[in-house]
C-alpha cells in the first residue's frame, strides 16, 4: 500500500500539467485526470481552425509527456462532481479519493445567456471546435463557388467574427490570409479575395487588454488586411443566415453563413460544482473564489488554478486567462503542496509575474507588450514566432512544427484545410424562399 | 458559352484524379466531382488509423492539386443518381450535364451480408474510418489501464483484425509496434506488450495475392512481431464484447472490445445505380461491367475506372483493387477521350502493366513482389518506403512527411495518437452483469 499523500489534479491544460510536472520530486503520488488523452497547446488552436496546422501538431498525449515521471499516473476520465466531506471525486464511471485536490479544468465559451447562438457561432476552445470551424470556413467557399445567386453568394463569403480579443483577431487575420493568398487561385466562379471579414467588438477597442495606443495601431494594421473592424458594436441576434448588430442606436443586419465566436468565456461548469460542494458562490462567469495561496476559500487541501479560479492582482483586478498565469499558478501550487508535505512551512502568497503578452493579427504581423515596451508589426511577429516555437518545442519536443511553419509561410500553403467531421458532404442549404436579407441599416428608436 | 465537350469525372481518388490531370492539354472542359474536398492517399490510411500520421499528411485539397489546370473545375457535391438518357448527373442538391462521364467512385467495405457487424468492426476506407479506429485502439488501452477485473482487462487488450490482406496485415503490424514500442512505458497498471493481436483469415494464407512462398515468409515474419495468424478461419459473429470464429469444425469465442475489419470490399453503391440506369447488372460485389476500352458496356460516352468496375486481365481474372490499376485506367481513359475529341481514332484496348506490388507487415518489414522477384524483410521495407515517398511527394509535394517518418522511426513516436471524435470521453462500458465469456473451445458438429 502506497502511503504517500495522493494529489489529484483535474485537467491537463497549462495549469494542471505544470502542477503535475513540478511535483515530480515530491514525496507524493500524483494522478492527473483529464477527459482527453492529450495536452492541448491552446494558443495555436486558431491555426488548426484555419487549416495551417493539424490537430496532432498542437496536441501531445499526456502519457507521453509524463511517461518518465514515476510518481505520476494519468487517468482518462470525466469528473462529474465533488464529495468534499469524504475527499472524493465522482467520475462518470467510478470515483477517486484524494488527499489534496487541484482543480485546473479551464474555461469554455459563454454566449452571455444566448445559448441558442452556439449552433450558428462556434467558439474555439477544443480540437473539436477547431475542426468544426475549419469545416465551416472551407465549406462556405465551396458553397459560394456553386451558388448562382449573387446575394446568397455574398452571404456565403461574409465571415463575421464576434469578439475583438486575441482569439477573434487571430481568426480574422488568418481568414484574411486564406482569402487573399491560400485560396486565391483555387476557384473558378468566385474570387476568394472578395470575402468580407468583419470583427464585431462591443468595447471601444480591439485587443483591449493592451494599452490603448497599441490597440489603435493593431486596429490600423488589421484594417490593412481588408478586415472591417466594428467597435462599439453589440450583437443582438445570430441565426443560420444573418447577424443582427447595433451600434450607436443603428441596427444593421448582415447576411452571413459563417459566424465565429471569440467573445466570452466562462469557467468550466466544474467550478460551480466544486463551489457548491464547498458551500461557496462563483462569480457570474462561474469562477471559484480562491485565497492568496490559491486555496479554495476555507479548504486547505483544495486548490484551483487557471481559468477556473478568480485570482486578483495587486490592484484588485482579476488576472487574465493566459497560459502564463495558469502555468505560474500550477507551479506555485505544486511548490506549496511540496512544502507542506515536507513540513518546510507555508510559502508566500501567489504573485503573478507578467513577462508580457502577445497576439498575432495577420500574416507577418503581431502585437507585443512587455512592461511599457510595445511592438506592432513584423518584428513583433518574429518575437511571437520565436516565443511560441520555444514554448511548443519545450513542451512537446515538436521540431516538425518549425518546418511546417516555414513551409506554410513560404508557400502560403494551408495543407490541413480538410473538410472533415461528416462522411457525407454537408450541403449549405440555400434559404431560397426566405426573403434574402439585403444588408440594410435601420433607425432604432 | 463554352462549346468544348464537357467531361465529368465522379471521384477524386487515384483513378479520377489521374484522368482529370491527363486531360489538361485536351480541348475539353473537365469537372471533377467529389463529396470530399481532398484527394486521399489511401495506401497510408493505416498510418492515420494508428496515430503515426495526421489526416492532413495523407490528404491534399483537390483544388490545390488542380489549381493550375485552367480547363478543370472542382465541385464539392454528392452524386445520387444518373439520368443516362439525358446525359445528366443527379446531385444531392442540383444536377449536372455531361458529354462524357467517367465514374471513379471507388469502393467501400463489405460485411458479406452482416451489416450489423459494422458497428463493432469498423473498416478502413475514409479519414473518418481512420480516426474512429485510432480512437478505439487508444481508448482500449486507456480503459484497460483502469480496469480492475483481469478477464475484462484481457478482453480490452485483445485486438482482432479480420482479414489477412494488405490492410489487415498493415493494421496488425502497426498495432504490434504500438504495443511493443510506442506505448511501452506509458501506463502504470498494464503492460501494453501483453496485448494480444490476432489476424483472422478465411483463406489458407495471408497476403494471398502474393506467391505462396512469399505469403509463407510474410506469415513467419508477422508471427515474429507476436501477432497470432489464424488462417482457414471463419468469423461467425462479431458483437460488442466478443468474436466467434470457427476453424476446422472447432468454434472459438474470443472476448475482445476492438475488432478491425480488413476483409471484404465492394464497389461504391453508385456502381449499382449507374448499372441500373444503363440496364446492366453488377457482379455480386457491385462492380459495373466495362468493355476492353473501359466503356460501360453499350455506352460510348460513359467510362468506369478503378475499384468500381470489373476489368479482367488477359487470363480472365479480375484486376486487383490497387492504386496502380486505377491510375493506369484513369490515364488510359483520358487518352481515349482526348483521341476521340481530336478525331485521331480509337486507342488500343486497355492493358494493365503490373510493375509490382508491396505491403508493409510491421516495423521495418515489408513484402515486395516485382514479376518473379520477391523480397521480404528490411530491404523490402526500404523499397516500400522509397516508392511511397516518391509517390506521395510527387502527388502532394509533401516533403514534411519524410521528416515525420524519420522522426517516428527514430523515436518510436506516434505523435498523432489523439483520441478525438467526441468532445466527451467515451467510456468503454464494462458489461459487468453479462457473463464474461471465458475463452473456450467447443466442438461444433
Amino acid at each position: 500500500m502506497n502511503t504517500q499523500p495522493h494529489v489529484v489534479i483535474v485537467g491537463g491544460g497549462f495549469g494542471g500539467l505544470q502542477a503535475a510536472k513540478q511535483l515530480r520530486k515530491s514525496n507524493v503520488r500524483v494522478t492527473l485526470v483529464d477527459r482527453h488523452n492529450y495536452h492541448l497547446f491552446q494558443p495555436l488552436l486558431y491555426q488548426v481552425a484555419t487549416g495551417g496546422l493539424s490537430p496532432a501538431n498542437i496536441a501531445t498525449p499526456l502519457r507521453a509527456i509524463l511517461r518518465k515521471q514515476a510518481n505520476c499516473q494519468v487517468l482518462l476520465a470525466e469528473v462529474t462532481d465533488f464529495d468534499v466531506a469524504n475527499n472524493r471525486l465522482v467520475l462518470a464511471d467510478g470515483e477517486l479519493t484524494y488527499d489534496t485536490l487541484v482543480l485546473a479544468a479551464g474555461a469554455t465559451h459563454s454566449y452571455f445567456g444566448n445559448d441558442q447562438w452556439a449552433e450558428f457561432a462556434p467558439g474555439l476552445k477544443t480540437l473539436g471546435d477547431a475542426t468544426e470551424i475549419r469545416r465551416r470556413i472551407y465549406l462556405a467557399f465551396e458553397a459560394a463557388e456553386r451558388e448562382p445567386d449573387p446575394e446568397a453568394r455574398k452571404a456565403l463569403m461574409t465571415f463575421v467574427v464576434v469578439g475583438g480579443g486575441p482569439t477573434g483577431v487571430e481568426l480574422a487575420g488568418t481568414l484574411s490570409e486564406i482569402a487573399e493568398h491560400t485560396l486565391a487561385r483555387d476557384f473558378r466562379n468566385i474570387r476568394p479575395q472578395d470575402a468580407r471579414i468583419m470583427i464585431i467588438e462591443g468595447a471601444p477597442h480591439v485587443l483591449n487588454h493592451y494599452d490603448e495606443a497599441l490597440s489603435q495601431r493593431a486596429a490600423d494594421k488589421i484594417r490593412q488586411f481588408h478586415i472591417e473592424v466594428h467597435t462599439h458594436t453589440r450583437v443582438n441576434e445570430i441565426t443560420a443566415d444573418h447577424v443582427r448588430m447595433s451600434s450607436e442606436g443603428c441596427e444593421t443586419i448582415v447576411p452571413t453563413r459563417t459566424v465565429l465566436w471569440g467573445a466570452g468565456v466562462q469557467a468550466n461548469p466544474l467550478g460551480k460544482r466544486l463551489a457548491a460542494a464547498c458551500g461557496l458562490e462563483t462569480d457570474r462567469a462561474g469562477h471559484i473564489p480562491v485565497d492568496e495561496f490559491l486555496n479554495v476559500v476555507g479548504h486547505k487541501n483544495i486548490f484551483a488554478v487557471g481559468d477556473i479560479a478568480t485570482c486578483l492582482d495587486e490592484e484588485g483586478k482579476p488576472l487574465p486567462g493566459l497560459a502564463a498565469v495558469a502555468m505560474q499558478q500550477g507551479g506555485y501550487v505544486a511548490d506549496t503542496i511540496a512544502a507542506r508535505v515536507a513540513g518546510t512551512g507555508q510559502s508566500e502568497p501567489f504573485k503573478y509575474h507578467n513577462k508580457g503578452t502577445m497576439a498575432t493579427i495577420g500574416r507577418a504581423a503581431a502585437v507585443v507588450q512587455i512592461g511599457k515596451r510595445q511592438f506592432c508589426g513584423f518584428f513583433a511577429w518574429l518575437l511571437w514566432l520565436f516565443v511560441h516555437l520555444l514554448l511548443i518545442v519545450q513542451f512537446q519536443n515538436r521540431v516538425l512544427i518549425l518546418f511546417q511553419w516555414a513551409w506554410n509561410y513560404a508557400t502560403f500553403n494551408r495543407s490541413a484545410r480538410l473538410i472533415t467531421g461528416d462522411d457525407h458532404v454537408v450541403i449549405v442549404r440555400r434559404t431560397k424562399n426566405s426573403d434574402p436579407h439585403a444588408e440594410k441599416t435601420v433607425e432604432v428608436s
